[in-house]
């Protein structure tokens, strides 16, 4: 049998090991389905810092989800092996030479046939990450969930940000445009081709206010049947979530997407051929109840269960 | 003329006496329609502590409830005898005492003919009031608003803690379990079955996901229609509510109601013989701003206004 | 070309002045189009005080919107001169001398031609604002979102507080009645005439249960029709949002409007000829996150964008 | 024997009355030796407002006081009659109200012979008690432990606030002025003859940097032997304290007592004749934990310990 | 070498396993001279609850300790060989059972020669602790740092809680009373007796008054004279600290010890034959920075540097 | 006269412009004696971050102080002309690039003739600070107040970062070795040479267990005298203090300074020929009161009080 959480009814919740759903720790992927990776990072936030405690309170979260997903039938640890990674060993100091490391340490990692499950630290990780996944499997279709589009060429001069991901990643052809979706888009910006430019590039862009008062089932659905089998991505920055269901990240933008949305829009999207996913931007210092980080983990939860070759009960 | 809460144009609300709803003390139950009773009991909790604090704050909170409900029309204090009872002197070293502890004060306080509505504490309380009130009434219909069906068996070898109510009402017969309605089940578990054996004793169960971006007007009208008139007893745990709006409980779970359903389904169940309730779970170590619990002493009033013989203006 | 908000990409967001969206500040509102003004009050609150510090969080918080309005094209800095005016000099010792002051500050400005966009403070704010500009535009329409009606005739006796605004602005005939719109409300109240009487005066209203799971546009599309062109009020209390959206508030009350809502809501009401507005009861000291002041610069913002001579793009 | 504290032994501490220490109420003063009331205000506050709260939380964590002193052997409920009065019907709209309510009330009560010892609320209030203690005992001695003086002039024009209590006091002769100590002042000021005016009416001043590092028992003893038997009042301010020990206030100034002295300078007053005490300023939204209330509580309990005719064990 | 720390120059801080000082973590005990042991439990607690969360936190708060303890030279793990055990398994819903679960699992671990350092949980698990240490080592010399002395008869009936582990252990004769030195007593008690008795057996009592302003180095000098190499046992409870120094615990009483007191004590015991340690009753609910479990993973590293063997550099 | 404090008296504390105690904003310091400058940044630290909100929140805590400083008789604003100079437009995204551009705008500033006062942000920032300083300046004599030595010679390779700060300003002799004063060192390290090493150099350390319970003004006296009159810069991390008194900083140390003790120390180097001073590490978001932003300007105002040229009454 594969690795399990370890049982709420085995040691108290709020007992244990630290890891992600408090499965065992494994020092290589070798041998493993789903790899859950921490990487412990803000010093490319541009206004409120902090998440570089996100990946541990989303591993302190995730000790309350049990292994079976009720309301989906999902099984992932019936037949995945899962186990948590631990850390990637950035350099807090240099954004530059922590993008590096990320790559390198995904590209060896990657060795392995695997899916990486990110838990962040500040958005600019999707980038190196989306190196090492593009380099094993080509060009990436791409659910990005997101108040930004993440499409500035550059800030404060700088070309790798949480803020300019997906102009880079386009640029550097990870990612086929025309099979990207950017979902829960809203906020302010500095003029009208803010979102316009990407649009142009092929991006398939989902405002919030269309969003608002639906269900996503269908929009997942489309977004399904677009993407077809090729490898896939999905990148959920937790700022897409209106600050009421997720108040600690750092740029949180108002009139977002619910948590019924947000499930609805992930439990849709199975049967895509996903090849790894990231939960981004949470940052503790700026949620004193800790719900944000359990969101977070419930959602991770949510991209597991309809990973290829979980089974349904 | 029955007691009235004091007004808040006589004494500033964030003063007087910490009753619910500033309403008389009283010491029996004799001559009353309606008692407050709290139970300030954590020691049941799996994950998180802290809902011994609950009646106190929820009663801090009430003080901002005023007599009349506006949006409905209800107005409880015109008709109904109502005062606050105080705490059960519960064992906070010892769970099981503590369980013996307020079946004997609810079998004392139910000699009269009175409607008992609970403070909690957690949720393992009901498992001992739904004794009392059921050795009164007989079987009961259930309206359990949860994020959690609590039909575990036992936990950590324990039969009595929160998570194994309503299998031990069951077993003991306190409910009837065709009329059990359990509404806003969601979150993750352990097998297929957590559910569903409940589902085959004839609990009628209603997941989350299911009642997403709907009014609950048509569901309680239905229940309402389904129970007719046994007697009947409302247990609310604040976490059926999303944790957008109850961040302050011990075992929070993502997808859940908002209040405006919390809402519509209490006020649906008008006409309902209802002959106890109680809203437990809150726990305000977890919530800074009290908003949780100025959510509870909300249902509580809002559970108040549909008891038999409140009139409507 | 006009001022500027500093962007994020010349001075880090959590960097330079407090000013709203840190545009420049002004001694006088001579050559303005809109001057944004704090009125940093508390001592017309009635539960928890702590709006005194609303201006400042408010324009804290402001700092992370940028020019454009991306959701619905707005472009208001290209053609509106607009500027912080900072803050009324109230005695914090009397409210009632507060009050005075506000209306001879207002009056003093309104010898220019301009839209005054007030910070508030608590909502008796709302009274001496009204007086200054009806002074200078006659009697006005009136938008008047919020959970409470205000249309106590007295608290404690005083006849000028946060409670009594709007039945004082009838006396006064500030208003046109059945122009006034009141959108939110709910909560409890004294008897079955709270509301009523006003209804009886002329007031629209529009309680929070009726507008639940519903857009707010097609509400905004009859508002709109209904005021035609007379000058135009909107006095936004941060309360008639719900206590998810917006915890740091003074009197919160359950079930309330959403921050889709209310955009949508405001973005209706684009057309009208808006002379004045004002954002109120954000109470920081009971939103450790900071969101509750965010969702209000947001919805401040908002309303800048739908005012008279703003270009969309 | 005299009214007791509600055991721990016999309910929960976290639970019961919100009375101070869990004492009975008491309507009028007639038969007590001691009467605890809550004045709760904050509009005289000229920063951080919120000490509104303060006599709620107050008696809300003097819950975990036992009746026994066991430092000093002090047992006042062994021979005195304490209960609590509940709070002063104040009018949160208006100071000079609210300051007219108060002493109206405290006249009244003063009727009868005891002892009122107050929990505030805002400094101004002790303006408006002392004025009805002084009717009552004549001229009186004070012991005064606060950061700052309070002996301005006016505030904004007003001339009862927080900040003008004790120059009133001087001027209304309600106060002897050799036979004012004022401790523990420190901050900063507008002249170097913010507090010389006061030392030249006769106040006797102890700036907080003469007393860092140091017992105050000595102190204690001197000041005892300087007023002798003449009636005595001590007005105590939390603020008196360094703000890592009481954080929750509305004007904190670094460098302040510990409570270590504070407990010092009270227990060396015992053999005071006093006939009034309080304790002010405590502000609950600026204390997350509750130990500044926590800390106000104890000090009251300290200075109860002290009151003419408790006995030592 | 033993086993080393990660360390903040390979891995971030606020990165890695989240085990005591980021120590290896060991399954059994054999081949430790130190292990280190989560007892997370709250339900022995009777004022707030909270500690369950505890060893959680001071896990995560020593990830800033560094092994060698410059202000004394210490060097603990250039020599002993240390590792974090994990938490004990037990029982949340029973005290009691719990108790019996502690005393086995340390009674197994102990047939290993390795002293047992244990983070709590409230302080009931002492108890069970104390049995089995003293089952190995014969009756022990115990240095008990508290604000209270913990010697209750019973609880509620209980004769087993966080108030009566002393007494207990005095008659199950697992400590010698004469060699008993509780340090740092104080808040309020039920009758003069609370103490005295104990000092009757022969408990050595030093109340905080006479410890305030000083140097506890005398006393620790002092305490190891009397003590000589009797196996010595170690409980720090954090309530001895002044709640300015640890906030976040369950009952706070004012006036304690402050760090550098604490420092200088435990440093002053080096040299004693000390066979076990516990830290307990840090509430992290309670502590919104996480200073409380910081101050106690110093404390567990301060009594580390002193156990037999450790070396000097 | 000069500039002058926003008096408390005309306009409310918690109004007015966000500059440091409401002094009136520089473009440039032509005409300045001193000047308060914002350095907002958090990329050189290496456990919790978030002082990137430190000057904006030190500002805010400033507009309590009154310009007198009572307690010593500093009348600043008498002589000196200050202004609030704004933020640097640091790289937020770079900390070597923050880096280049801190000196290079300090030595644009410093072609005029004043004292920079920084507000910080991490302790990186005295690197570049103190380059452009010395430059003009010569070698400086150094009074650091820390926990820390801030002498390592690499974190995670890099050279420049909140930790190396001193060593590299040795190694460029920005500073005269023997007249650096390292006050308040302690914490952990990784060897016995974590300090020697620089004590080698000359660097004079003053270790924490040293300075417990003692007034630091004979300290004082002795730095004063050994520096004489050679330009000196003030370097005070606000995490010298013990948490209990400064919470909100990044890598708190426990068994720190009282703030009494950091003003004896401040106002005991009285004389000196100061030329610079900064107040670092102010983290907000792990302050929920704001007190430790509060003792950072507070302590500000100590150093400015003792300027040379200020004025004693």
């Amino acid at each position: 049998m594969p690795n399990q959480p370890i049982s709420g009814n085995d040691l108290a919740r709020f007992s244990g090991p630290q890891t992600f759903m408090r499965l065992p720790e494994a020092e290589t992927a070798e041998g493993l389905d789903v790899g859950f990776i921490g990487i412990p990072m803000d010093i490319g936030t541009s206004w409120r810092s902090g998440t570089r405690m996100g990946p541990k309170q989303l591993r302190e979260q995730s000790a309350m989800i049990r292994p079976y997903n009720i309301q989906t039938g999902a099984a992932p640890f019936d037949a995945l092996q899962c186990a948590d990674l631990g850390d990637v060993a950035i350099n807090t100091f240099s954004l530059s030479e922590s993008i590096r490391i990320i790559t390198e340490t995904y590209t060896a990692y990657l060795k392995c046939n695997f899916i990486p499950m990110t838990l962040g630290g500040d958005h600019t990780l999707t980038l190196p990450v989306l190196r090492a996944v593009a380099e094993k499997h080509g060009p990436l279709a791409l659910v990005h969930v997101d108040a930004h589009a993440d499409v500035n060429d550059e800030m404060f001069g700088e070309r790798e940000t949480h803020g300019t991901v997906f102009r880079r990643a386009y640029e550097e052809k990870l990612i086929t445009p025309d099979k990207v979706f950017q979902i829960g888009l809203r906020g302010t910006g500095y003029t009208a081709d803010d979102f316009t430019e990407a649009a142009g590039w092929g991006f398939n862009q989902y405002l919030a206010p269309d969003l608002w008062h639906k269900s996503l089932t269908p929009l997942a659905t489309d977004i399904k049947a677009k993407i077809g089998d090729q490898p896939c991505y999905i990148t959920y920055d937790i700022d897409s979530l209106d600050p009421a269901y997720a108040p600690g990240t750092g740029t949180p933008e108002i009139g977002g997407l619910t948590t019924p949305q947000a499930m609805e829009l992930i439990r849709g999207l199975r049967g895509l051929n996903i090849v790894g996913c990231d939960l981004v931007e949470v940052s503790p210092p700026y949620d004193t109840s800790g719900n944000t980080a359990l969101t977070g983990a419930n959602l991770m939860f949510e991209m597991l269960s309809i990973l290829p070759g979980v089974p349904y009960r």
